[in-house]
């Protein structure tokens, strides 16, 4: 070994011990003909002292920054004491060093704030490792699995390995495919998930299953999407919903416990998926603060079972919420004396084309209880007053209100109420909510191919009592613009989302389990009865054999990391990330392959020039 | 949650409770009007006894067998005990079941000793799994995974992530590659193993890495290998390889403690891979049983150190003996009165084409202390004395002897060590016995290209005190005849194989981390600086940043695991193998894309007919 101790352990107590150790250079300061060093390993930072019999040595072995050092000394008590460091009351008094390695001049500083950017950093991904600000979030990474696998593992769940090379079925994403060498023009699918197979092995009894998995997907990527990522994966079998809900609920709070150090002991929220797009006009409502949507218009078909109140804004000639499909509003606490500018700026927010609004329309309820808004034109002040109290709105608050075609206008109010809620510090990073996003609609229907998709995948068993409905109804939809109307459309999932703080950090569902039901969803989904076969037999076969009831749930683990390391990136908590093209730019991968290799594949490339 | 108990679990104190379980239905037996199931998950076996009373209910919904049932009913003792069940003084008296799910008739028994053949089992191996014998591998396996992790964590390990998607770098085996739709005629690859990755962690200062990770390589299968398999993937700095075996032997005792009940405190054996070739023809001896390799005559330049006796076997005119390269013996014990008829089976079992020999010389060592052999034409009997002393033959024994060319006659020698040792009973399936192999050639020759390749990997370090060899000397081969004499085949390795019985079970080395050694390294293995450049860039720019010294070791897992569960193959431990061809006949891949994937892949097939 190196080293007698790493750079992060000694304490006074140790003082007057000889110790090796061995590290990176982090700084080196020349006080008089002394020289202090701060050496730096995993573990911390320890400051050395190289006193003048060492000048000779080190003006013919010059040290620099990120140096590899080994030293001898004694540990002796500081006289100018850091209580920043754990190791602050210490230093070494160096009797003997040598250099390991050397080093040359790091292209950014190996510091929290580096003067790298994104690009110089990504591509010497080894140097960046080294920061603190990096390295905090991998062991972070590293405690969040470590408490993941000690819950499941106290809970008879085994982590069993599937496999990689698997079979293509697309459905929903595109896979990556792998060609096969031995059989040529055939190729290998990478999982997207391990889902049948974990399926499987509930068909084969392995009650309780998990795994932390990697799995891949072939998506134009997104701003915060990678090509591979990794799951928490989990099935149980003979559990209803409820049993996976408190299983896992129970996992989240446990690593909140080790990872965070927080005891979570409050039960989990519940809402609906309809209550969540009614209130929050979405389907991950950040619940840490209020702002509710208030519903003043809708189409009735959307929230059949909803009240309807437009008659707050009807009959006033305001062509703008008499020709929107829908008009929302949300009431901001302690806003009514927001600025004309503040509002322009709002305003503008809404307009741009990620949110897609043609304005914004505001009632200030102010303090003293009178009301000013933007559209006094159309509206007296006592209906003002109506309206607001439709919000939920207090004296002193601003309500801001959206019109347009429902999907649009919902989510725009959606973004807007995150917004506003933001800048008004409702948001708070030190803050964790969880919340169950429950019965989800089964199917969504897909326009352009005038047929039902899986809303969560093709396994997700309907509710219960919605079995019959799905069972005896024809798939067809005979008239688009009447979807809404098939019953498929009314169909509730047994599927659940878990939500923190606004982000989706995992979902599931119970799964089908019988043959016959499963065979129903195929056709539903437009699968011809071979193309059901070809894809899926092997499923198919399993359910014949005694298929248990069962059930699972799927947590994005880079993202769960994410947000209990308050970041909103996860390639922060990726070791060796990718690009938004799919690149690693430090290995320059992906790359070409050799004609040879080409040949043993049975494929030829076929690039076509634009 | 649809049971109370599991049936493992109920005991004589659980008697009078009234309890809920589910299952799967092993056996029905009528007894009178009575029907006695056993009912089976996970965790065991319950009986069930099923009254008259639920006769009619019977009668209308037949069970069979891999029926899935819920029970409700009440914990009775059993008249009749069965002390080989954990819960064989219990039974349920039902009062009520449901069939959960039906089960079409198996295609194979799910018992221990089943009538399925292993094309059958493989196809539905989703029943397969449901087999004890295949669940307590499955079980083993995880709980090796788990004590690994452990050990690791408690040793200040970090579990690190490394990417699956990156950089073809051919050297060694094949790759398996993934074209990237989005970097047109572009590739990725799939990870041979993290190495390169695990190094960079190093340089990043994450000083105690692991991982348990899939790798994949596209080899011609031999019978026990697969595409995708399992590493425990380990890195250390700041160490020397001292340090790594104490940390690594630890790792297997640990597990052996925690998988097997095993104390296994002595210090594991050492040897040097010269020693073990001397001694036992190849280089992962199992060390369970003695018959050592007398080697009687062999080139001197191979061994150069050792001791030539051929002296022995030499000047009888025995032109078997004088024209091989090679001659060696082995003794076995208690043989030597082994029948003619044996004696031929072992002669044909070394003619085979795997083994090669021409035929087989023996001496027996008669218990009264004469001797006969099948040469004694050639030999007198105090000349074949003196070669049985060689032995180390003892009255009573039977000595082999082979003769040949270098590499085959010491390989079968070896293999004959291994068969005769099996049929003696000196490979007891109970005895675990570790070896650690040291001191391998850092290269070996590669005829075809008349170069050197990294007999373990370009990455390893040569042995501290051989490195000014391999920086002095130009790699090139003059005279291809006289290889073994250029200074780099005398070169050894810092590198270090765990063997487990006779299998390698790990391996690593200490590796370079000097960017100088290792362009030398590249150099030495016929790479151009380009090519270096070109592959290995990053990894050569990372060392020029102050990269610690550093080594590691990684694990075959499903190979251990296959050793500490007793078997011979690793596809009893993988719940879901492939074949010979690398192909999962369950799923039916790999299959065929189709030719919109193909085209947004940018290739096109290019197969050629035979």
């Amino acid at each position: 070994m190196y080293r007698t101790h790493t750079c992060g352990e000694l304490r006074k107590s140790d003082i007057g011990k000889e110790v090796t150790l061995a590290g990176w250079l982090q700084t080196i300061r020349k006080f008089g003909s002394i020289n202090f060093v701060d050496l730096r390993d995993r573990y911390g930072i320890t400051q050395l002292l190289l006193g003048e019999e060492l000048n000779k040595q080190l003006d013919e072995n010059p040290l620099g920054r990120e140096f590899v050092l080994q030293v001898k000394g004694i540990v002796t008590e500081r006289s100018n004491k850091n209580a920043n460091l754990p190791t602050g009351d210490i230093e070494i008094k160096v009797t003997s060093f040598s250099i390991l390695n050397k080093s040359a001049t790091p292209p950014f500083t190996i510091q929290d704030d580096t003067d790298g950017g994104d690009d110089v950093r990504m591509k010497y991904r080894y140097l960046d490792l080294r920061r603190n600000a990096v390295k905090k979030n991998l062991e972070l990474r590293y405690t969040v699995n470590r408490a993941a696998r000690n819950y499941l593992h106290e809970n008879n769940f085994m982590d069993l390995e599937t496999p990689f090379l698997i079979k293509s079925t697309p459905e929903g994403a595109r896979d990556f495919v792998v060609p096969s060498r031995m059989n040529a023009g055939q190729f290998y699918a990478l999982p997207q998930s391990p889902q049948t197979f974990k399926q499987l092995l509930m068909v084969s009894g392995y009650d309780r299953y998990f795994q932390i998995v990697k799995c891949f997907r072939d998506e134009d990527l997104r701003a915060d999407r990678q090509p591979e990522f990794t799951q928490i994966d989990c099935e149980m079998s003979f559990v209803e919903q409820e049993d996976i809900l408190n299983m896992f609920e129970g996992m989240i709070k446990y690593i909140f416990k080790q990872v965070k150090g927080i005891d979570y002991t409050e039960k989990v929220e519940r809402m609906s998926w309809e209550d969540a797009m009614w209130h929050y006009g979405n389907d991950k409502p950040d619940i840490r603060f209020g702002m509710k949507i208030c519903n003043l218009k809708f189409p009735s078909h959307t929230f059949p079972h909803q009240q309807n109140i437009s008659s707050l804004i009807n009959d006033v000639n305001f062509k703008v919420f008499d020709d929107a499909e829908t008009v929302v509003a949300i009431a901001v606490p302690a806003s009514s004396e927001m600025t004309r500018k503040e509002i322009d700026a709002l305003t503008e927010w809404v307009k741009r084309p990620q949110i897609g609004m043609k304005g914004l329309v505001y009632i200030k309820y102010n303090i003293d209880g009178t009301l000013k808004s933007s559209v006094d034109k159309f509206y007296h002040e006592d209906k003002l007053k109506k309206i607001a109290e439709a919000t939920n709105a207090n004296p002193g608050d601003l309500i801001l209100i959206l019109a347009g075609a429902e999907e649009r206008t919902r989510k725009a109010i959606s973004e807007l109420r995150l917004e506003t809620g933001k800048n008004k510090g409702f948001r708070k990073d030190d803050e964790f909510k969880l919340l169950w996003v429950l019965d989800f609609p089964l199917f969504e229907y897909a326009e352009d191919e005038n047929r039902w998709v899986a809303r969560h995948h093709p396994f997700t068993a309907p509710k219960p009592d919605h079995i019959e409905v799905m069972i005896n109804n024809d798939p067809t939809i005979a008239d688009a613009a009447e979807y809404l109307k098939h019953p498929y459309a009314g169909i509730k999932a047994n599927a659940y989302d878990m939500v923190l703080n606004g982000n989706e950090i995992g979902g599931g569902s119970i799964r089908i389990f019988q043959r016959g039901l499963q065979e129903k969803m195929f056709d539903a989904l437009g699968m011809t009865k071979e193309e059901a076969l070809h894809k899926f037999g092997f499923l198919l076969g399993a359910f014949e054999y005694g298929a248990p009831p069962h059930g699972g749930i799927a947590f994005g683990f880079d993202r769960l990391c994410s947000i209990l390391g308050g970041s909103e990136s996860i390639r922060d908590f990726i070791a060796f990330p990718k690009n938004n093209s799919g690149r690693d730019v430090m290995l320059d991968a992906p790359g070409t392959i050799d004609e040879k290799q080409l040949n043993e594949l049975s494929i030829k490339l076929d690039v076509q020039k634009n």
